[in-house]
């Protein structure tokens, strides 16, 4: 497939990378960051706010939109690009992360994932060829394979256990794989263990998959194990192929890994703290509910150029969220998803000067990181209240 | 102000009529529907979608914005136009609605209302004066003064007590305008009796106001008290001045009220409803979350040029109730405002064309009404719940 050109590198800068990814639906110029639609919609957001904020792919959640509405009745209404009206490419994630964090609700076996659905607490297997069967349904441009995510505390013997049924279900996967225009990913797994990554590498690079994504990450392990982590790695992936680090995207994440070679990222962080009021700027993040901004007439960020700071003062979107308004939610992702994008779009541009090093510099003397405590309490009430990941 | 050429009647047709209003903000034609954004937003729309779905004048409440964030701080930013980034008109309502619906909160006496805030529990006093200088503040295009509206089991006696005070509190209102590009309405109250109603035309009349506002109506009573005391009232009041008849918006009364001579309307009704899904069609309202609809790959209204059912099926409106994602509540918010600010168009090209009538008689052709106890309760269940009037 990588023959048919879904990849093309164009530039390097150190080990990042720009590049172009080709679907039916359109083209992605890489480093990207996808949005992402769980249910079909990108929280409080409709198609042509993500087209105006500048997202080129979106991603949803084939586990999600199997229980509701179900992929069957979404390919009788043409698929999921018609169904949620956009016409741009599409990735759907598998369900494999649901397995990770909805553990009191599943039962990992050789054959799947029994999930109990967070719904209606019905009863319901995911195998890696019900799993494609999904995704064909849903018509995405490129689909996850089934795989393992365990938590950042299991220990190796599980981990190894574990990447060995990811491969298992990944071949599974490629075989069942019927759709001539969708592009099926290999997952790397391994946690934090060094020869478990390479292993589940070579495994992965068997298979000649067109993409790899980079799992099991971002699932309660620190920042500098994320970091060389995913930077391990990416540095033993295929050149030529496409690099995803799965569920990864603070902005100085992004920065970080796209420095280690990372291509895509998805993340409901920058849409999920928006809806509480926490907003990004070149300086770190800030929350729009503080009395500080109840009477400031400029934008929340001067320097940007999404709708809600063309727009309105910061001091109308701090009275929405007092007043709870729906137009908060709005405003404020608006803001977050166009600041991770044009940090891509910024990202991008340094590589193709061979200048992302100068640029990685100069985020980090601007970019103050939110608390890394208060990070992880967010993850783990989250994680706690459900299963929802939009 | 009249002869300033703030009001024209272009057409009439039966008793129904056609005009412009002119303010500094534009121009208005009527007969005319006014999206109601309470606390300077209209739930769940931002002002681009409300000039795309036709809007041409918003009205925001004085009383809520006073609580929060403050008609001084507003004023500060540069008045509520430039603070909720809409340039058209604004009509701001005074808080006497919020005397009747906060009943447990306020305490009505001879210098204004003292309220407790529904937000933190403190003592508010708005008389005629403040409540003049509030809206000075605001900056609206035309202002409601402080008014005594009773419920519609109120006794006689109560409601004449009412209308004097309603007289004196107008007087007063009047004498405080200082705002040379403000008009202030005079309102009508009276209840359902003929005789009170016609006393308060007369008070109203004697102090030439540029406009007329209808109010104490939609406050309990019986469809054909409502359209009964609605065209008794509109009857009486100057033929050259506008009449606003306040807080009533389901499209059967917005078509038998023009029928009436009514001008200008608003209301919560469409946009609240439609946020639980009930939506309006030329046949009635129906509602997006029944089964009905779940596989419906049409628009929810074939007939209908507003953005949701230009661009989404039924099915995928259907799945974002049912999933509760944001983008649920705001088309379907555009649904029904376009719904009845196209019923406004529509009824005045009939009236232009002098065919109201035969206009009347369709519409009541095709369109089944909600069932009154249902709308009654729907209704009571909201008054209940809070002072929030959006």
């Amino acid at each position: 497939m990588v023959k048919n050109g879904f990849f093309r590198i164009n530039s390097h800068s150190g080990s990042a990378r720009s590049g172009i990814i080709k679907t039916d639906h359109g083209t992605v110029e890489t480093p990207v960051f996808m949005p992402v639609a769980t249910q079909g919609s990108v929280k409080a957001l409709d198609p042509h706010d993500l087209k105006e904020l500048g997202a080129r792919v979106v991603l949803g959640n084939a586990y999600h939109l199997y229980l509701r509405p179900g992929d069957e009745l979404i390919h009788g209404l043409g698929g999921l690009h018609k169904f949620m009206g956009w016409d741009g490419p599409i990735l759907t994630d598998s369900g494999g992360f649901q397995g990770f964090s909805l553990k009191h609700l599943r039962n990992l076996h050789k054959n799947g994932i029994t999930f109990r659905s967070h719904i209606d607490g019905s009863t319901h297997t995911l195998s890696p060829e019900s799993i494609m069967q999904i995704q064909a349904n849903l018509g995405s441009d490129i689909a996850m394979p089934l795989d393992v995510c365990l938590p950042s505390d299991a220990t190796h013997d599980s981990v190894s256990d574990g990447i060995l049924t990811t491969f298992d279900w990944v071949q599974r996967c490629k075989d069942a794989c019927r759709s001539r225009n969708q592009f099926l990913f290999g997952i790397v797994q391994g946690g934090i263990f060094k020869d478990l990554r390479k292993e589940s590498i070579d495994q992965m690079i068997s298979l000649d998959m067109p993409g790899y994504s980079i799992g099991g990450l971002s699932v309660g392990e620190s920042k500098s194990q994320l970091y060389e982590t995913a930077g391990f790695t990416a540095d033993r992936l295929p050149k030529n192929k496409p690099r995803y680090l799965m569920g990864v995207g603070s902005p100085e994440d992004l920065v970080e890994c796209v420095a280690r070679g990372v291509d895509m990222f998805d993340c409901v962080l920058p849409s999920r703290v928006a809806r509480n009021g926490a907003l990004y700027t070149k300086k770190g993040r800030f929350n729009i509910t503080s009395a500080r901004f109840k009477n400031i007439n400029d934008p929340f960020d001067v320097d940007c150029d999404c709708y809600a700071c063309s727009k309105f003062s910061a001091a109308y979107i701090h009275h929405l969220f007092r007043a709870k308004e729906y137009l908060a939610y709005r405003l404020a992702t608006i803001h977050n998803l166009r600041f991770v994008i044009r940090l891509m779009e910024e990202m991008r541009t340094a590589i193709e000067a061979d200048c992302f090093p100068v640029y990685r510099k100069k985020f980090w003397e601007n970019y103050r990181v939110s608390n890394e405590t208060v990070r992880v309490n967010e993850r783990e009430k989250w994680l706690k209240s459900s299963g929802i990941t939009g």
